[in-house]
């Protein structure tokens, strides 16, 4: 196993361990809905979200037990998205992470509790002191959530992506998608460990730099993924957005000219990084585990 | 017009006109989010909670404009909430204040957008410095909003609610529950209103004593008026709590029973407020209110 790979799944398994502690199940009934927060939580992810903010905060010397806190939030709304995408009026997924998705195993109703529950939660994580004894510090990364989750970000997005079979959308229209659906949130993590690091303006502006690449070269694998994979490998309904109807950049571009734009893409963000030296290595290999994960 | 109901629409209407501001319909396809957000939040509501908060700071001096933004962030949650209540997995009402629900409207998956929207707004507005110079009062208005919300407040409550059916509550079972799915968010909008405005600990003691007594009297009192009133008059489906084999306070002690109790939780309301006077009238009168609003 790659020293990036044992390093990912260090960070996962540190990320669960927050939510195994966290996430109590009462006796009672609305122990229904904590167990429904578990089930999606706790396993089959990749962690590349929690990871990215896992690193770059290690990046700038964050105390890991503080980072592993802002990577759990972003993990809950990660989480919170693919079970409020999943829902049959949405994309109507019924395989999420290799197991049935969240309202399969329970029921719409639990499902769309548990995404409200763990996007609140996330602000409760980040609102809390041992995120960072500094308010303002915490503050910054609740306003940053707010605006990367929200109407101008994730869940924009998501509205955006609902509407795309009758939006014709051009290469600049679906890169405006993937930015708020995807993108935001990616950004989100690595702002995240520059915030609790403390980052002056260089470094801040090179990491946003390399988040805002990977973003994009994250969504443009994950569209070539969509056409090549098999449903097995993948984990959900591959090849589901053809049967959507749905515009990619796969489908714009054709997969092989999409794989070169990726894989420029990822280029471009470890250029980003050279301010950093060799301590910004574990974030160039997530960039490359962008294009590489799957093939 | 009651001094009151004149108060109440001014509050309200400040609240809807910060919303005017802040939710702009933009050129593009996400201008169906906005338009949905706006759908619930600018008309109809009778604006308890949002005016609850707004009275709170008054009394203890807030500037308004700092007091509309809290109440409108209390207002962003309670809709959202009503939203996804009124889903088809979930309480499946078709009508609410008045019109046709969300989903009705729309759809089901803008309805679920625009409530996730709602809620990540609602912290996005507490964070922001306009809504407090000190970052120590925008996060603890954060943290408590997070806390009232989330799975041991609101959406523990409704999860709770959901499986209530089957649960066979008693008269503490059932105070638990509301205490959960809807004193949580009115006790919040009081606290915001103490937090804003710096509250000693009386002051705080007080302000949550008389936040928890009317949260019990508003729901034991919406129970009555689920069984008394026609359609028409309340805006929502009347009568559903039985037809949906719910325990409620009004199945359990009987109409009349149930509105003596409301009656004594509002006098008690009124009693915590003793410590402040006649300055807290607008607080005393939004007690009346709760038992007052639909006879």
């Amino acid at each position: 196993m790659s020293d990036f790979e044992t390093d990912r799944r260090h960070a996962v398994s540190q990320v669960a361990a927050f939510f195994d502690d966290l996430l109590h199940v009462p006796d009672g009934p609305e122990n229904r809905l904590i167990e429904a927060m578990r089930y999606t939580m706790m396993e089959g992810g990749k962690g590349f979200r929690p990871y990215l903010c896992y690193a770059a905060a290690r990046l700038l010397n964050v105390d890991e037990a503080r980072a592993i806190r802002a990577a759990a939030a972003v993990e809950a709304v990660h989480c919170y998205s693919l079970i409020h995408d999943d829902l049959p009026a949405m994309d109507d997924d019924d395989m999420r992470r290799g197991k049935a998705s969240l309202h399969m195993a329970y029921d719409e109703a639990t499902a769309i509790l548990a995404g409200d529950a763990l996007l609140t939660l996330a602000f409760e994580i980040l609102s809390h002191e041992a995120t960072h004894k500094e308010s303002t510090k915490r503050l910054a990364l609740v306003s940053a959530l707010a605006r990367a989750a929200g109407m101008q970000g994730m869940v924009g997005g998501q509205m955006i992506d609902l509407q795309s079979p009758e939006l014709d959308l051009d290469s600049g229209g679906l890169t405006r998608l993937q930015k708020m659906k995807t993108g935001a949130l990616i950004s989100f993590a690595v702002e995240a460990g520059a915030i609790l690091g403390g980052a002056d303006d260089g470094e801040r502006h090179a990491l946003a730099g390399y988040a805002h690449d990977i973003g994009l070269a994250f969504q443009i694998a994950d569209d070539v993924l969509d056409v090549d994979a098999a449903s097995a490998d993948l984990g959900k309904t591959a090849g589901k957005d053809a049967m959507d109807d749905k515009v990619t950049f796969a489908s714009l571009l054709g997969t092989e000219r999409a794989r070169d734009q990726a894989g420029l893409l990822v280029e471009q963000a470890i250029a980003h990084l050279a301010i950093f030296g060799d301590s910004a290595d574990s974030l160039r290999q997530a960039a490359e585990f962008v294009i590489r994960r799957h093939s």
